[in-house]
């Protein structure tokens, strides 16, 4: 299984195009988009994301993950990845750095190769996605895969607002085990009682809780949380005692 | 075939993770997105969309439908329906309330079973959609389906907007058929020409006719009836004799 | 492989029913969605798309292209476009006149055949799906296709924004291999850098470079491009030498 995760949006050609690639060259890999709007332009948030959402795909998955400021540049290598026995390609710019706190004994590689035509500015399409196709059709490591042991590591949470979902809820970058089961949050000067679900407050209250991928979510019950908190992604999350 | 209509939107991760579940169940299952932007927290206005969206797809699709704003509460019971050979399993939150008036003939089902792992806040994903593999391999019922024979009905019509289309169209919950040839309809003030398609009516001037599903729907040639009428959905549609 | 070109929405229902159809008749065919967000009720803009964004697909593919205002009129004649191995199906409104410019010996016909089932406002399912499914298993061309030998030729380029993507990215209609290589553009006032990639100039500035697809792309070095020059689709882009 190859799972999308960029930050390319679900409208306009990128995702069709990235599609059309891997299926010519492995029309059976099935293919799964998981965020396609990741943070625009943030690597860092992103890999908050990433690290929480990635965990509970099958082992064997391969995740080809693009959230790439620096494409075309000598910013950033092209990076290939496999920890607990997922694999994950993309630019190593950080996106990486918290699936590599997480997982220390993790392999990494850079890679070399280069695709005959590589655009200045879509290498998703034309150098990672058929890297991912390599590594999910059990290839060897791809020509050029040079081992890399320095990947950074990140703390692992961000007291942040990492992504805010349909409904209007803000996913943060807290994990639900690093708090106490009685600790909650703020967002300004607004404390947020934790619940286990929605309907455990009243209609238009807001409530946080653990979400069903283990990070700290922040939401208002059928109401939206980013109408309510009047946030972007990036607002500070404080922990409560 | 399963149809995924639901509320989640498609950003973010949630259909990804639906579907990555459904594919590790039954990789051979073609799965359909219909609504991923039903009307949120609204199982109300997302029964007439479901009603009439459903009943073209071919004998023995299954409906995994989630518009669930009581996730994880005692509120709603988990149901699975079976009508005019086609089943929808998702919350008994009125969902399958217009379906129950359609088909006054349905069998349906209150599931007592739980998954090993249930989150609180994504049963679409958790209980829902296992569910909906089951189903769709043509296993038997689920261990735990309880008969349900008190499924509510609702009026066959909702004279209100029940979803806003890209292309800013109302769609209405008034089938056509229950219009006379010649009756049409006013929002606010304003009556509305009745006539066959867009075409009809000058560029920027509103029109209503039966959509491809058979239900009224009020549009603007060439424009956006959204903008021209200024209304969300539940807005009142009045019938014009 | 089936592709999808439309201005139907990522949202709603619209390419879900389309592609229950295609499944049902050919459960084998793999389908691409490439824009479902084309220029809305704008055959001239989207035919810049269409043509550009086409090329880079297999041999053999066929293409299911729909903006089409002038749905269920007699404004407009079904058409079916064999063009540089590529088969496209869709109104002959405009929406080919592009490819017809860029490969003079193309075949084209106009279809009068009619499914059972057509309704008023929805011929993407209706008639051009199915014609799409014919094509792509190599049946011969559906009854009723008559040779159509004057189908118009536009411009090759046209110096206007034709799409504006989820990074705020402006997708101009002048193809890179039209200018000199140090030829340039403005908008408004403003004249733009032309460069080989973001991080080429400074976070903030704008730059134009050659898009991963041959169009002239105008942007701003991790930020967008819209919100910088507050266009919309139809703006005038201008070309420096």
């Amino acid at each position: 299984m190859i799972v999308l995760f960029n930050d390319f949006g679900f409208n306009g050609p990128y995702l069709g195009q990235m599609k059309a690639v891997i299926w010519q060259q492995a029309p059976e890999l099935p293919i799964i988009d998981l965020f396609a709007d990741a943070p625009v332009h943030n690597p860092h948030a992103s890999a908050y994301l990433l690290a929480s959402y990635s965990e509970a795909f099958p082992e064997g998955t391969v995740f080809l993950a693009v959230v790439d400021p620096g494409v075309g540049s000598q910013q950033r290598e092209p990076a290939i990845v496999l920890a607990n026995k997922r694999w994950y390609v993309g630019p190593d710019n950080g996106l990486f750095n918290v699936i590599a706190t997480h997982h220390p004994d993790l392999q990494a590689w850079h890679v070399r190769w280069q695709p005959e035509q590589l655009s200045a500015s879509f290498h998703g399409r034309d150098l990672f996605a058929p890297l991912a196709v390599k590594l999910a059709k059990g290839d060897q490591l791809p020509e050029g895969a040079v081992a890399e042991t320095d990947l950074e590591k990140w703390p692992a949470d961000l007291n942040e607002v990492i992504y805010i979902d349909h409904f209007g809820n803000l996913i943060t970058g807290i994990r639900a085990v690093s708090l106490a089961k009685d600790e909650s949050v703020r967002i300004g000067e607004v404390p947020i009682p934790r619940v286990r679900t929605f309907s455990d407050v009243p209609p238009g209250t807001p409530l946080c809780y653990e979400n069903a991928n283990g990070l700290l979510e922040v939401a208002v019950n059928q109401g939206s949380a980013a109408d309510y908190f009047r946030v972007v992604i990036g607002e500070s999350v404080y922990v409560l005692a």
